[in-house]
């Protein structure tokens, strides 16, 4: 087992890596003090998995709350859902809640658990690829408004995070492509080697191969945890991690929540920001080819011609990266390197929309 | 005017405290640099003050909420409104949120921009004494639940608070008493010589001699002040500011929100407080005296007797204040100093509860 640190003074907190971390379950009752615990899940994972998590804190007052799998339901709904639920087994200050899924299930239950009397402890033990390298990590919490996704939400991180690697063997190949978009994403905006690693290991990576996969979620909780150590509320660096977010973003609220998975979504929205930065001047179409190429082999879909070009522009309009008025991209200066540009030529925005967007 | 700061690091905030600050204008304008500005007020609020914010902040783009008046209103439905209402007019993280009114406006303003794209900033523009005094500052913002009070919320510092000491003009009699069971709160836990000049002065305050009521605000908002910046989060000190919270808000929730004003419930939860810390051998009974005395002068209502008992010790079992099962007590070691108790005697406050509840 692996154990990282994500540094943010007395909130800092572990990362546990490891296989069959719910199977033993040791590790996880160390980490998990409280008496009374609400586990928040969803009806796919808690079928797997909610025996193995309710052995492992066997003795301790167990509660659940089983939510409808998928992007559409995060909603304030279920995380009033959520409250009501401790509210009625009046918990106190000192209970915990755990988030056992993906990053739906993670990014409401800890919403719940910021806005619980002002804030009680939560544990992510994540499920998917995707909330392994991504969002378990660093305290985004929060739920989807009907007009554009994280809206509404709260920076509140966890005790720990404990990611079983194990459970990526019942995870759907769509959703273990999914995950390699923020994967490939960690290569893109900061770590060019790691890039040229996973160009080499996308096969073994497909393949499940479980030291290829824990090498990689090794090394994107690494850089995640330096980012969110130095930048922990997004003034400046941490918005590196929103690359092909906003145009992401506005893929997923065009088409409604449902039709493309979050992590889809960030990988045609990152080769719609890499064509971006090739029109501002800092890739070079050989650079797209690449990216694109690496994406493709992935076998993630990039051709959001669905989508309107003006329904993508007014749905990036309500993005959280809009300042005075102007959309701010995040580009890439060069790969491996990211950078938050306002001051793009606006043709090029148009242009590249044109180009990727029906 | 006078200029208090709340000191919190990079969070640090000032209160202004003056006479005329909304008709004059300038120093509010100053104070919020927003272009995009969400006013939120109640109906009797707006209809006295809205015009003057309004024309304070003229030029800017200003949206309105107005909601209705009332500890009833104070519910995650209704910031659920504001935020849709920031949503719907495309604010970004660069927008402010104006709470003009008393403490619901303000907690619900306050958690609602807390929660808009994980926390923007708010303004507090108090207009009554209890919120001027208390609720104001210090960051605690939230919503009731059917269960109990401020079960849901978030701590979110305001960027300013304007306190414009000509409102208390228009402020009903009885919310100016309500206002002052918190201003003898701050005498009771943590300054005896302020209680001894409120006992002298309570005629002046009651007949809003502007000279009175200003040292008052002033004092109070010092005494919070400081302890707010030894203690952000509650995990010591701050806790006496709850006293007479946790029996007040027994009643509160017992009584159905709207029957008794959340001043007046913690004036008589202040006097039970008060007999509790008797029972535990702390106060004498010529101490617990002498607090009913200033209350009744003050025209508070000490009568709970519409209670039961068994109701008071279920909804204080909710109160926050809760650890490991027990109902932790914010009592007075004397008139004063205030302290936090687990271990008293289960049956001093069996005999408290049944000498005051019905």
């Amino acid at each position: 087992m692996d154990t990282l640190s994500v540094d943010l003074g007395s909130r800092s907190y572990p990362i546990l890596i490891g296989a069959q971390l719910l199977a033993r379950g040791e590790q996880l009752a160390a980490r998990i003090r409280a008496r009374d615990i609400l586990i928040v899940s969803n009806t796919v994972v808690a079928t797997l998995y909610a025996a193995a998590l309710r052995a492992a804190l066997a003795g301790r007052n167990l509660v659940e709350v089983i939510l409808p799998d998928g992007e559409a339901h995060k909603t304030l709904d279920n995380v009033a859902r959520i409250l009501d639920v401790l509210v009625t087994n009046r918990f106190g200050r000192d209970a915990c809640v755990v988030a056992l899924g993906g990053g739906v299930v993670g990014d409401m239950a800890g919403f719940a658990a910021a806005c619980y009397q002002r804030g009680i402890e939560f544990v992510q033990v994540p499920t998917t690829l995707l909330a392994q390298v991504d969002s378990a990590v660093g305290g985004k919490t929060g739920v989807n408004h009907a007009a554009g996704k994280n809206l509404i939400g709260a920076f509140h991180q966890p005790a720990a995070v404990i990611t079983d690697t194990s459970t990526l063997d019942t995870l759907p190949d769509r959703e273990l492509r999914a995950g390699l978009a923020e994967v490939i994403k960690y290569g893109l905006i900061c770590d060019a080697d790691f890039l040229g690693w996973l160009e080499g290991n996308i096969g073994a990576l497909l393949a499940r191969d479980p030291q290829a996969l824990a090498h990689a979620i090794r090394r994107c909780c690494e850089l995640k945890a330096q980012i969110v150590g130095r930048d922990e509320h997004e003034r400046g660096e941490r918005a590196w991690l929103n690359f092909g977010h906003t145009f992401g973003h506005a893929v997923e609220s065009a088409s409604g929540y449902g039709s493309w998975l979050h992590g889809e979504a960030v990988g045609a929205g990152m080769l719609i920001a890499a064509d971006m930065s090739r029109a501002c001047g800092m890739l070079s179409a050989a650079d797209v080819e690449r990216i694109r190429q690496l994406l493709t082999r992935t076998g993630l879909p990039l051709d959001v011609t669905a989508v309107r070009a003006s329904d993508a522009l007014t749905h990036m309009g309500l993005d959280k990266k809009v300042q005075a008025g102007r959309i701010r991209l995040v580009l890439l200066r060069r790969i491996g390197e990211a950078c938050v540009l306002a001051d793009y030529p606006d043709d090029a925005l148009q242009a590249t929309l044109a180009a990727h967007f029906g």
